[in-house]
């Protein structure tokens, strides 16, 4: 067994305006947004999307998309006006979308993206690639931050299941380590959210939010695990699914309750 | 019952950093860093200190002790040289101390009560006046804002646990709702420590560094719950013991665990 000199970071960064605090000593850094960026971009690419480009603002958006590119753009939950799509992860199944750019703008995801490019490696996490993410994070045996992305900088429930998730299956690859209190927390919050996510979310400020905006349906496809094996990776400026076939598979993460009740 | 409109607000903020984003529409702010600068503020006035003058910077502290007056300063969980005392509640329990004003600064709670200082109330919450305040919160039946003061800017467990059981607490009064994620996980979390606290803070990364300060006795103090009837309000930058008592005592948490063990 390592020890723990030896054994690599894995920590927790509840809100992209806490980054800077917490970024030192990171070689990977996930970006998670379940509802529902990190979700969209993930099915994107494995459906076959060539690329996305994240971008922060509604107005690189609409430059891009003056250029003749696929372009979405979501604030507050809903499609902006004048694109066609948003951060809805089953518009990306379109097959007129396959081998496609697309850009992309949202409330929190994107912008979460942009702050972590700092980093040497960026990938894309949510509750439709975990099992296939954290093998492949084990395997790196790198330091890695996950990074919530929140509601407007605030702490959010299900980014924090998530990455809870996340640090929780690293830690127990006994070659990593934490230290920061938020690890503890989320991966706290995980264990005693992941029998019943969808009634443990019944509370939370953004799941409240996308009920009213009537969209049950991805917030049940955000919220069920590993139904997606694809890592988006940051590569100039652009998210591309990384060339990975696991060794063999491991199911870490299961689900009793995906919301279908 | 009132209706969820007429409801107040009750909502934890995790950290100063954070404030900003969420000090909106609330009356009352309640600042909590247990280990362990309002744990002390608190045993302070409730053993007969006059006032306590919280500063943010160490050379505030120092030109007040150069006018004469009793300070104390603390940096990294140490006592900054050339002070007498830093933040450990027995040095309160002086009676040199009793009549005296007080100058205090510490690394994390003294910022976070100036920063709070922009809102019409601020007081002082730690487990050691626990029920006592949540009782006072409850008559004021006001907006409130339990701000946590967290580790440098970082998330911490032991003032989100504590930060949980006031929001609790109000809660389970009818009288009082809350939208924000942050608020629901503190609850969340308080609950599920409240029964093992000392055990649940072992791997807090602040009790960690506490224990090689060699303070335990200290940190089995601060976790202790309703061991000090009195609340620490602002008053004209000073903090003063509020003129209260309650009309019946309820005792609303109960201990197990306070770190006996």
């Amino acid at each position: 067994m390592l020890s723990v000199a030896e054994r690599k970071l894995v920590e927790v960064c509840f809100t992209p305006g806490q980054y800077q605090l917490y970024k030192q000593h990171f070689d990977i850094v996930v970006v998670v947004d379940v509802l529902r960026a990190t979700s969209a971009i993930t099915t994107a690419l494995h459906c076959g999307v060539k690329e996305i480009i994240p971008v922060s603002s509604v107005e690189e958006a609409r430059a891009y998309k003056a250029q003749g590119y696929l372009a979405g753009a979501e604030r507050e939950g809903e499609v902006v006006e004048g694109f066609d799509f948003g951060n809805s992860p089953y518009a990306y199944m379109d097959p007129a979308m396959q081998g496609k750019t697309v850009v992309l703008t949202t409330t929190n995801g994107t912008k979460a993206i942009e702050i972590a490019s700092d980093r040497e490696t960026v990938v894309i996490g949510c509750l439709n690639n975990l099992d296939f993410l954290c093998q492949w994070l084990c395997e790196q045996h790198k330091n890695t931050l996950i990074l919530a992305s929140g509601w407007k900088d605030k702490f959010n429930l299900e980014d924090t299941i998530c990455a809870g998730a996340i640090a929780d299956c690293l830690l127990e690859d006994r070659r990593f380590r934490a230290n920061e209190d938020s690890t503890v927390a989320a991966k706290f919050i995980y264990r005693s959210a992941r029998e019943h996510l969808w009634s443990f979310l019944r509370a939370s400020s953004h799941r409240r939010r996308l009920i009213k905006l009537n969209i049950q349906r991805d917030v049940k496809y955000c919220l069920t695990l590993n139904t997606v094996p694809c890592i988006p990776i940051l590569r100039n400026g652009s998210l591309v699914k990384l060339d990975y076939t696991p060794v063999e598979t491991v199911v870490t993460h299961t689900q009793t309750d995906n919301g279908m009740e």
